[in-house]
Parts: C-alpha cells; sequence; structure tokens
C-alpha cells in the first residue's frame, strides 16, 4: 500500500480517537448522536453485519472517506467476508457510477489496512 | 394517503415503463446500464434482498424520490418484513440526519403504496 | 402561489403529521434522533433564531425541499425578518451556485405560505 | 406525458419568472450572480451549446430537477440535436449510475415539454 | 496536532494564494464571483460573524474540505467563540448525521490550526 | 508544485492502475461498467473531447477529487485548449459556487501534473 493512503487512514484514526472526548464534552448533540449510532447497528431484524455494510455503500455513494474507512472496519469485524464486501462494492457502483468505482478503490485500501492491522479503535 | 405524493409515485411508475425504449434505444450506454443493474442485485454471497434493502438506504441519504420509491418496490417484492425497512431507515438517519427522516417519509409512502397495489411494474 | 408548490407544501406537513409516530413506534433511532434535533436547535450561545436560518442554508444547498420548508418556518417563528431570510438565500447562493438560487425560489414560496398560514404545525 | 410532470414544469417555469424580481430587489449577491451565469454560458472557446449541454449533465447527476428543466430547455434553444442531448445522458449515467438514469427520465420529459411549446421563458 | 492533516492543510492555504491569480486572468466568471462572495458575506441585517458561522455548517454537511478550513478561519477571525462554533458543528450534525460527525473533526483540526498561527491569509 | 497535492495524485494513479484488477475479478458489475464508461466517452455526435470536459465540470460539482484528476487528464489528453479548460471551470462555478471554485483549483493541479508528466495512465 502506498504512504500516502496508510497517513491518510492513520490520521483519521488519531482524529477517531483524539477529538471524541472534545466533541462529548462540547457539543450538546452528541451524546444522543452516539446513542442513535449504537440503536442504527445494533443486531436487530437485520443483523449486524448487513447494517455494517449498507454504511459502506452509503458512504461510497456520497463520497465519505472517513466513513467509508470506518464502515469497512466494522464490516470486516462484524464477519463480513471479501465476497460480500466486493458484492457491496457492486450496488454502490450501480448507485453511484464512475465516482462510486473511483471511491470503491479506497474501501479497498481502508479493508486491507485493517486486515494488516486488525486494529479494534 | 394523501393525493399529491400518490400523483407523484404513479409518475415515476409511468416514467419508468414509458421512457425505458426510448433510452434503449438512443442512449449507447444503456443496454451496459442494464446488464450492471441486473449484476448489482443477483443473488450472490448477499441475498437479493438485503441488496435490494442496501439501495433505499442510498437513495434516502441521496435524496434519490425516484429510486426510494423503485426500491423500498424491490425489498418488498424480495420479501424484505417491514421491521426490516425500519431498521434500513434507522441506518439512513445515522448516515443523513434529519434530512435522512424526511425523506424516510417518502420511503414508507412508497411502501404503503406498493403494499397496496402490489404492483411489480 | 401557483397550486402545485402549494400541494407540494400540504404533503410535506400531512407527512411530518401522520407518520411522525410510526418513526417514534418501529425505529429505535428515532428517540435519540428527536432528542438529538431538539438539542441542536435549543436556544444556546448562538440564538435559536441564528441556528434555525443556519438550517435553510443548508437545505437549499443540500436540495432538500422538505428541509427547506420546515426550517423556513421555524426561522420564520422565530423571529427572524425578511432581510435576515435574504441574506441567508445570498450565503446559500454563493455555497451553491445556480442550483441554490433555484432552491431559493422554493425557500420563497415556504416563507410565503408560512406566513400566510401562520400555522405551527 | 402525465399531467404530474407537466404541473412540475410549469410550476418551474412559473417561480423562474415571478419570483426573478423579488431575488433582484432583495438579496444582494443576486445581479452578481446574473453577470456570473451570463459569463459561463457565453460563447466562447467553448461554443454556448456544448456549455449548455454541460449545466444538464451537471445537474442529473446532482439531482437538480428545477436545473434540469431550465438547461435543457438552453441546450435545445442553442440548437443541440436530439442525438447530442442523449449522448450527453450516456455522461451523467457513467457519472451517476442508477440515480442518473432516473433523473434521465425527466430530462427527457423536459425536453418533450420544451420542443411543443417552444417557449423561452 | 499529526502531520497529515497539517500538511493538508496547508496546501489548502497554499492553492488559494497561488491559484487565485491565474482563475482571475482566466476564468471570465471570476470576477463576479469575488464580488458574488463578498456581497454574501458582508456586514448586513445578519452580521458577518453569522454568515461565516452558517458557511461551516453548509460546508461540513456537504463534505467540502477546503471550504470548511476556510470558513472555520474566516468565523474564527470574526470573533466566534470556540462555543458558538461548537454550536454550528452541533447543526450540522443535525442536518448531516454521522458523516457530519466525521467532518466536524476536521473542522476542530481546522480550528486549531488557525488558532496557531493566527494568519490571515 | 506542492508535495502533498502531488502525492494525492500519484496516490490516485496508483490506485487505478493497482487496483483494476482486483475489481475485473471480483465484482460482477465491473465489467458492464467498464463497457458503460467506454460507451460514454466514446466519439459521438458530441467528440470524444467534449465528452470529457463535461465530466470535470460534472466532477468538480460534486467534489470528486479521483474523478477531477482523471477527466481532466482525460481532457487534456483528448486536445482541450487551456482557454477550453478554463471555460469548463466557469460553468462547473456556475453550477457550484465557491466549493466549485475551491475544486477548481484542484483541477489546475491536476492539469498542471499532467502536462509536465505527460502520462497516459
Amino acid at each position: 500500500m502506498a504512504r500516502f493512503v496508510e497517513d491518510k487512514i492513520n490520521q483519521n484514526i488519531i482524529d477517531r480517537k483524539e477529538l471524541n472526548s472534545r466533541f462529548i464534552e462540547n457539543c450538546s448533540t452528541y451524546n444522543s448522536f452516539l446513542e442513535l449510532e449504537k440503536k442504527a447497528f445494533q443486531e436487530g431484524h437485520i443483523s449486524r453485519k448487513y447494517k455494517e455494510l449498507m454504511a459502506p455503500s452509503i458512504s461510497i455513494v456520497t463520497k465519505c472517506e472517513p466513513c467509508i474507512e470506518r464502515h469497512v472496519q466494522q464490516a470486516y469485524l462484524a464477519g463480513a467476508s471479501d465476497e460480500e464486501i466486493y458484492e457491496t462494492l457492486d450496488v454502490a457502483i450501480e448507485m453511484g457510477g464512475g465516482p462510486a468505482a473511483a471511491y470503491s478503490r479506497f474501501a479497498l485500501n481502508a479493508l486491507d489496512f485493517h486486515k494488516k492491522t486488525n486494529s479494534k479503535l
């Protein structure tokens, strides 16, 4: 993996870890947001794995790199196979055309990164 | 259901049916697009139902009403339960905030419409 | 005001009123979302009026008609003057170009509608 | 053409005509915006026709219906042929996937409408 | 602050400074755009500070990093307090969900950067 | 050109070259997508050059950096002059406002890069 994309992913992870407490302390919406997030991705009639695969499909189409990185990791940790991730990219490409194909490359970089590091942060 | 939203959904269905042949005849990309679409939503490691639930989650976040209407219908026809559709709205709301809550209303209208008419067009 | 846009606005209001309870009953995220929404727009270091003017500026640039309608109403009810609303459209046009100018027309229609009906729903 | 889409297009045209003067009088940005718009689409190294075809390609991908309607009309009035408009839809579909295919239907409706009415407003 | 995000912000500032003259010389729209920009953010019925806080709220929801960086700086220079910036993030999170929370991290990085450097470029 | 943007462009090019085969092998949609892409940009009633200029106008408005980089290169290789590229930025700025002006800077960086390297990859 080239250094630039690795630095970008590491920056995402640093931001997620280091800035979280400032949001909790200073943004009145943040505790509700964290609760909303937890409920959205909790095990339900749809399993957590499929919910975490919806998230990268949305993130690719909306070109949100920090979201792609986070939710590819979460899908991987929830047990999504490579095949399931590629099929998620298929849906994203249908819903987003060429730009989704371009951002799917970042999704693969994020998947490779998280498989290698296997971090949960 | 109020008349305006019903007219809007009917217009979508009319456009889908009546304009399709003009795209096939005149757009050089269209046959490839239809093939891409078929492959994206085909039964695979992820079942067709879950793929068709990804699509409304994306469509709500990206504010695409004709897509919401179409893919809510397809998810319903692929066997998605009400509970699964509501959990899909949960993911969309997490990924899209207030605007996703607003477009989720249209998703419910589309679901009601297609359950009532049970059309496959 | 032409009938089509009036019907569209009325549909929004109907959906907001009639579907809310279905979301509360069925979407696990919805109570957290309502709490988040309340906190985001509460009186604070920034007054409620200015927060409710931010919302249409965002909604115009992101082409969210139900959001434009709702937040123009809320800004009006929070005491925003016509001049303040026009200056909000100025910011939206800077941040969104021609499409923001087009959606600003809907914002004016929504403002006219809510000034006339003076409803709080 | 179905009535709903015709009403929607007519509403666009009414808004464009009737609200313009309110923007000129009340938005400090509006005269600069109109000048910017005129310069963006003026005859240049790229002819007006090709610039007016860029605009619907952007508008379809960004799901801006009032923009699609306006710029399909302008492209038609600037001499774009049906073949050129279909090829513009091809580019939009490549850059926007399924949602662009859906909004291309509205582009065809707008083209049909403007060819029939041949209005310049 | 990690090096990657600092390099990204510095790149933005370099681009803004060094490319501006090429746009003025070569883009026929650019002088109108600069005038439009000046008018949109000028002191008015809404003070410059509140207009410059609208801009990051829009920029976060639309995932525009160069815009976030620029307008967080401008809001800071126009006298916005930390509390006001956090409340702006609250509105952005309501209007943009999880992705807005992610881009709010970049807004905090940009705020830290500009408070430290206190540059006006 | 500053190092950060050069690294970003190089990362894009690496991703495009190195990940392509993984998409072809693993994404069932990918061959249809490549065919669709080829047809969208083929010589037709609109020449390839003008189609490749539409693509950066869309990419700038939709804030897709990998797309901007790719299609600015393709437009350049298809014979687009500097003047034609600047006029494309004019259309993008009209359709996207300030954020389009910001992403137009990246388009100029990408143009400079590809003129210097003259690579076709």
